[in-house]
């Protein structure tokens, strides 16, 4: 109400006391909205009066853009977006020098501010950006058959043909921390994916995020579609961009797990593609092979012990105990150094007395194993239902009938059968392009390939066909014949 | 801090004030948990005074019965499932008196109290109950090959074999508004998925929710798994259980689309399957049959308005103003008496002039339709982007080639050529038992049948495999062969 003269005076008296003003047109919501939830939520409606000094487009902009880049792409022949990542990984060699003194002053920068491993996380080299390269052309031809693959086909009745395709997801929003190696890779998934991209890096490796956004955008425009990738400024706090909800379809995180934990709580309404514990069982039943368990835990703890998919608990049938199979064990964690925390049933067992465990769900990462004795293969699936975290667990023994009950009873991403955690990884499984892994039991689940970026749409094909027609006193029936699918896209 | 008699003396006190108190042990995150966001959030933590009488199991130990519930109830044989929903059929039937007569107590409490369209909505008769037999014998037939059916087979490496197969989400919690009838139709659908399940009804239909629970169970429990299902307590307030993230994997809002927007916005973390808004676009291009696009223009519009498949914007190209086609369909929406809003280029045009849209994003859900013009097939494409909810939309042509563009490029979950948006239905595309329909691009996207209630798992079977074997100094090799795949499970 009242003139705007008085409100932008309102304004300036409040700039002038510091306080930051947004005059918006509140009176109609079926027209503007609901202003001040809309306000509240971060979107940029009315007019912002305010000190700070805005620079580029907004994100509201940078995600329409994605969104309408991203449609482009989607409709290009699967070769040509091929074509863009094979460009985007020459340039990666070809601009070497480029990138690499962009990456300088971000060292520079971060020097004795970030620890060391941060820093060698943040570095890059040649020997990077060419295996970054070769993983770039490994995406490029697992994307061939990716988007617009016919997944069902129904005669509804005849003439009238349903089909069910693959298609983008749409937007995704990826979050990634001081690596800035993620970028292209995160963007060569994205383009074979035919999705739009918001990409969002840690401020520690600006420089470097910007020569690799600038490449990767020189990459798509060879085919016209250099804004499907858009780098968002570092200024925007990871908090509000979770909030876009009409904006982003689906956020990745890529970095530690407490990134994923943050980002899972920030997200409002858009869901999350990422897992944020991997606490692996392995259950070594009555009747295992001495050889095999012994060999199956050393290669799930001690390969790579801070990967997700690494053991964490090692669950012992009380049979075994004061066995060969269990000293052998026993010997092969100490020779590798290995620190043991006992459960409290193998506590109240051992004479001597390593840490008993402070929880029984607990994620070490490192050179550390929780050890718990079970009674039954039914007791191993309850503790792991309990303390686990779903994402992979296995059983190592000789009877086939209990790892049967063990594969079909345990509720897990991966469930495993004589062989070791550390095979819970799309490059494993086969699945080409590995986008993450996925505790999350909608969409995804466990290692995740280029189909987790990708969703379905339903095409009909009539001459003039209305639902009246298949009503009781219609003239039509339907048929729903199944009918079969080609093997490829040749589209 | 302090002892244990000043704390509970403190809580008496503000009881007496009419507070409610919860004593809880914080010193000790690790072991207990954040207790104050714990509390914050609803959980049953520490001990709570109230004046308030607790009755029947909480919240967290029906979620706990319906996880442990759901998981015998997935281990069962598909027979076994279909046996429980026959039986349940068979119960709807043979207990009809007592049904309808806990279906007359909650009439007679609403009477009075509820608009005529809810008290309907309300009301069950025995035609009814034997229409929703009808239906649950459908679900029974179509859960045969659900759960445990495998989607892909691979070959890692010599006697390693990968298996993705089909297993429950686990936890669902559906909430529905005053129509009794959707809880045995629901429970069907999660017993035919091997889901637990959470059924959140609404209260004026308490009495006979609390019988087709009770029958649920009694079918449930032929097979030892009563547990499964659980009906939440009325006075449980619907925000509280969206904010029970670690027990509920789904959330499926059944109701009005107003339903639909308050779970979403209330659900913290985790998915709602539902859509929220039905704008349905049907473009009539320039080279479109006069007399196909006059029936399917009235098919979508007027068979049944209400519905979220139903049409809400027709766009029309501009070459057809003025001829006999455009005057056909005005006519037609004439006769059944179809009230036009005009969008602002239509309106321009017009020299009679029906009222103009207040906004071109309008769901009526009634006999009205906005009709707008567009100039090609790319600005039809534009305004559906724009103004729709990526639910159904349709173009209207005899130009295969139009008709194709329009196919690729609308990003929505149902696409169709010269066929009735009505066609976007569960029943119609042939999926057998009809769980609702999304307008999510994450999981399920369109008509979703039981397919949408299902996730998958990853089983691998080794021998003693372990991954240092397949480093690069190794002794194997990754094969990644694709394997048959069975037709059907015969597990």
């Amino acid at each position: 109400m009242g003139g705007m003269e008085s409100k932008v005076k309102a304004a300036l008296w409040a700039l002038q006391g510091g306080t930051s003003v947004v005059i918006a047109n509140g009176t109609h919501p079926k027209v503007s909205g609901h202003v001040i939830t809309d306000i509240v939520e971060g979107k940029k409606v009315g007019t912002f009066f305010s000190e700070v000094k805005p620079a580029g487009p907004t994100v509201e902009q940078q995600g329409e853009m994605a969104r309408s880049g991203g449609r482009t792409l989607a409709t290009l022949e699967p070769e040509q977006r091929a074509e863009i990542i094979h460009h985007l990984a020459d340039l990666l060699t070809d601009q070497r020098d480029e990138i690499l003194s962009a990456n300088k002053k971000d060292l520079e920068e971060a020097e004795g501010r970030l620890a060391a491993p941060l820093l060698k996380r943040l570095s890059l080299s040649t020997s990077k950006l060419n295996s970054l390269a070769i993983g770039l052309r490994q995406i490029a031809a697992s994307s061939q058959d990716s988007v617009g693959r016919v997944l069902r086909r129904t005669r509804i009745a005849k003439n009238l043909e349903l089909e069910q395709v693959t298609v983008p997801i749409g937007v995704l929003l990826v979050i990634f921390e001081s690596r800035p190696d993620c970028l292209p890779q995160v963007g060569a998934l994205a383009i074979a994916s035919g999705n739009g991209l918001l990409l969002k890096g840690g401020k520690e490796a600006a420089h470097s995020n910007r020569i690799l956004h600038l490449l990767t955008q020189e990459a798509l425009s060879i085919h016209g579609v250099k804004e499907a990738v858009q780098l968002v400024n570092t200024r925007e706090e990871v908090e509000d961009l979770c909030r876009l909800d009409k904006m982003i379809d689906l956020i990745i995180p890529r970095g530690s797990s407490q990134l994923v934990r943050d980002i899972q709580k920030a997200a409002k309404g858009i869901p999350v593609m990422g897992h944020s514990e991997g606490i692996c069982h392995m259950y070594v039943d009555a009747e295992a092979s001495v050889d095999k368990a012994s060999r199956l835990v050393r290669d799930s703890k001690c390969e790579y012990p801070a990967a997700c998919n690494a053991l964490e608990t090692l669950l012992i049938h009380r049979d075994l105990l004061r066995t060969p199979l269990f000293d052998q064990i026993i010997d092969m964690l100490r020779v590798e150094q290995v620190k043991i925390h006992a459960g409290p049933k193998f506590a109240s067992y051992l004479t001597f007395s390593p840490s008993e465990v402070k929880s029984l769900r607990t994620e070490y990462g490192d050179l550390e194993l929780c050890i718990e004795v079970v009674d039954s293969v039914q007791e191993a699936i309850g503790h792991i239902h309990k303390y686990g975290s779903s994402h992979t667990d296995v059983i190592v023994t000789e009877n086939e009938k209990t790892a049967e009950f063990f594969l079909q009873h345990v509720d897990s991403a991966c469930v495993f059968w004589n062989a070791s955690t550390r095979f819970s990884d799309g490059y494993r499984f086969g699945l080409g392009a590995e986008v993450g892994i996925s505790t999350s039991r909608i969409h995804a689940r466990g290692p995740v390939g280029l189909e987790g970026l990708l969703t379905t749409k339903w095409l009909l094909r009539g001459e003039d066909h209305v639902v009246s027609d298949f009503s009781e006193h219609g003239t039509l029936k339907y048929l729903h014949e199944s009918l079969p699918v080609p093997q490829r896209n040749t589209n």
